[in-house]
């Protein structure tokens, strides 16, 4: 039997009646696959949480001011934001990255400090990045979680902050899948219907723009953000690494749709771990051909969903190793 | 403003998009509902797990033999179920309560002894418990949550054992629903459709035997099982108690069903953690208008939606106690 046959194997003969776990079981299969033994284990488990700002939001695509970015770091870093509640309470240590917020920072302790750029440009004139940008946030996204790897982590989510993100996030959605753009754009953090069509009438301009770029390095450079290029570059370290990848909603659905057409590979990696109430993520997670752990109306991003969803991932490796077969319990089988 | 509209108010002023947070706002408001504060506290998770033989055994309604239920009663006792597993994981303590089952425990350590009989009796020939039998039950049920609150308890889930016990639950339904009895009959620890069909054949007699009863008590007494009423006692008085109630599958399900017949306003401590994959279960979950947290394609009771669902419960309560306010955090709003 091969790894997988294995793990199968070690699962039906659990005491539940076979297949009862559900994903659970699906996820077991997963971690021991990646780590390719019968007895995984998750070491760990680390948010990074990349931050960066967004010249399209002075086309008003967002109800939110632009600050919020920068306010939302020191947010973060007070320990005051969903995203530090929720990994506090789930034991994921958290980083909090400025990938590119419009700010500056002073070298402020708790930050990490790997901005590329104040912010991307305005894309509905030109790219949000040069590819040099691009590439570098890439780069720095790639050696955080070589550091990461490098102290023991075996485990890693993937969050975001940035005003103007879902805008960008649509746009690669559109490009990277070919669903049609009306169905990639949804309120963000809460347009109303006019300004729905405000943000879907500057996209469709800008996707117009950009129709001819065909390299994923390209459109992620043109119609990314600084947080989504870094966190895609992460994403393919931690898949090159090994790592198990927690993904989180449409911000983080829209970096690992990059990655995926560098690297179709990286969903061997990679754990779904929230369907998101941005009406454009379904279609992600379709695209991919994947079912999400939790789908409770949520829409905050920060990494929340995949830090809500990791009692589940632990809950599928601990199951594997704590519980007892029918034969060491004693249970009749069927 | 009413504690409901002060609870919203908070919730809203939260560093995070209005409503972007889910049921995890609902479960927030319901809880502070319960318990009447802005800031509340789930105190002492405990998971009372029931379990108990069916006479209906005897016309071979489930593929796995009676002496599992038993069997796994060791099972919980020597830590190796996925309810230990899960609860383990999420700092939920658990009693293990012989409701009823067909075994000679002796004693023995651990186990909460509540037996009421050696299981019920054949419902296709007789009720499966007197009346007597079934509010005795009911009223062990009732004791040991009273035990659990005074020593501190806020929050109890409840789970359950018992080989046949998805043909009382599907019975119960039926009866308490409307629903069609083809339509609550699955296949619980994995009949194929063979076994369906005659599992549903001896349940249409069964139903039509006690088609007369419309009283809830009397339904309970006739269709139920041991470890379904002690439920439904212990339900009825985790309310009574205000305590805030994390209701299972469709076993559990079949408790709260009864238990609403008796108490409609149960539903205000009710906490639904999991959709489980036996049909009936989203047919139970419409009649009493309510959502699951978890939807994930489990299907093995023992309260494990419910251990599994815990940890979306605290980040409720979690976000609502420990995250910054717009004004805290100096966050622009919109």
């Amino acid at each position: 039997m091969n790894i997988r046959e294995q793990l199968i194997h070690k699962v039906d003969h659990k005491t539940k009646p076979v297949g009862s776990l559900g994903i659970l079981e699906e996820i077991a299969v997963k971690i021991g696959e990646i780590q390719n033994t019968l007895s995984p284990e998750l070491k760990k488990p680390i948010m990074l949480v990349f931050a960066a700002d967004h010249g399209l939001t002075e086309e008003k695509i967002s109800p939110f001011p632009k600050e919020v970015t920068f306010q939302m770091v020191m947010n973060f870093l007070n320990g005051g934001a969903a995203i530090n509640v929720f990994c506090r309470q789930n034991g994921v240590d958290i980083k909090v990255v400025d990938a590119g917020v419009d700010y500056d920072f002073n070298g402020i302790n708790g930050l990490v400090h790997a901005k590329v750029a104040k912010g991307t440009r305005n894309m509905l004139r030109e790219p949000a990045m040069s590819m040099e940008e691009c590439q570098l946030a890439m780069a720095k996204g790639s050696k955080l979680v070589v550091t990461e790897k490098e102290k023991g982590s075996n485990i890693i989510g993937f969050g975001e902050m940035g005003i103007g993100n879902t805008s960008a996030a649509a746009l690669l959605m559109h490009k990277f899948t070919g669903v049609e753009l009306k169905d990639c754009v949804g309120p963000g953090t809460g347009l109303d219907k006019a300004g729905m069509n405000h943000k879907l009438n500057i996209l469709e301009k800008v996707s117009n723009k950009y129709v001819d770029l065909k390299e994923p390095k390209s459109i992620l450079a043109a119609m990314g953000g600084l947080e989504i290029a870094m966190m895609c570059g992460a994403m393919l370290e931690a898949a090159k690494q090994n790592m198990i990848l927690l993904i989180d909603g449409f911000i983080a659905g829209s970096a690992i749709l990059a990655a995926h057409a560098m690297y179709p590979g990286i969903l061997k990696n990679s754990i779904f771990c929230h369907q998101s109430k941005e009406p454009g993520h379904q279609g992600m997670l379709n695209y991919l051909g994947v079912n999400a752990i939790l789908n409770n109306g949520l829409r905050l991003g920060e990494g929340t969903g995949a830090a809500l969803a990791y009692p589940m991932v632990q809950a599928a490796v601990n199951f594997l190793n704590e519980m007892a077969s029918f034969d060491d319990a004693g249970v009749s089988n069927t």
